[in-house]
């Protein structure tokens, strides 16, 4: 049993991480599987979708990591350009989180339910908004 | 087809990677799967799992590495405190390295068997211990 | 059902990444699978698998990121050495990346065909080269 799920959301600043396990939890539910796997996966490159515990601190933090691992004021050759898929700019930067932090995370499913520990929360990450994004859930199993 | 188990670990260092091949070789032989894939999904916001060579020295350069990436001392807004989950202490720097080192890992499963590589191993990797710890390996196929 | 399909390619430079989106596009259209994941896996622990745009100044602007991430001339404690499985050399920077951009990337199937997103493209990439590199494409579902 399979079932696909699409989202959009509207990122509303340069650097964003959303919140999205209650989606994860309504679309497992609504898939009717019972056992197997539920995979999340973003549709852009210069976004990415984790895992972690849901503290602001922590998104500040995560922010600037990524800041301090992949600098804006450092010379790249890819220069800022429009994208066809509605950013607002390019930016080397973005594509470059975007590989850091992964295209999907991937979860169990038992029992109808999708199996987080207790401190796993599911983030969408912007790393170049605000912009219009898409992000799948797929649900697999019996 | 699928299989899910249950692991736990205690781990007794504050960073440290434990090599957990043999025991995905033989959850997917246990699972009937014959063909399909299997993921290892760590439960965790301070913890990885990883695939890499089992070589002492390598473990060390990788942990010395994500501590040059993620540096203990410069000042972080997530603070450490209890967590209600069994670690020590919070830490900023265990829940940056997890997202860059990902929540899971996937292998193809052919002949009842999972497929690696020559040099790989799998790892779980614990960046806040010590602590208990639960991962999931959950085979899907046929 | 499950298709499991193995490719071998050989690189010719120490780093690079090389585009494999149409061999995974073939792969899900050849495998009859028409609801499901599509799974590329590498086999070895000095590469990776990402999703990225596809612009040569993305790859080289790629490149030097990791290198400023994991420089080669630090000391590392795993030092170069010859491998079994056919590289020319040992590489502690490539196992360090290879951990840090993944060991596989997941994809919806709907329709017979792999859900990509406008930007997105399929690499595998090198991080010891030049050598023989073998990766899986395993696609499930129904």
């Amino acid at each position: 049993m399979v079932s696909h799920q699409r989202f959009t959301i509207l990122t509303d600043q340069y650097l964003q991480q959303i919140r999205i396990t209650e989606e994860v939890r309504k679309a497992v539910i609504s898939s009717g599987v019972v056992n197997g796997t539920v995979a999340v996966i973003t549709m852009h490159t210069t976004t990415g979708i984790t895992v972690n515990e849901d503290l602001e601190c922590l998104e500040s933090d995560i922010e600037s990591a990524l800041e301090r691992l992949v600098p804006e004021d450092i010379p790249y050759s890819h220069a800022r350009m429009l994208h066809s898929y509605g950013s607002t700019a390019g930016n080397p930067t973005g594509h470059i989180k975007s590989m850091l932090v992964g295209n999907h995370c991937l979860f169990p499913v038992m029992d109808g339910k999708v199996v987080l520990g207790g401190a796993q929360d599911i983030f969408f990450c912007e790393f170049d908004g605000p912009s219009q994004r898409t992000y799948h859930i797929t649900v697999m199993g019996e």
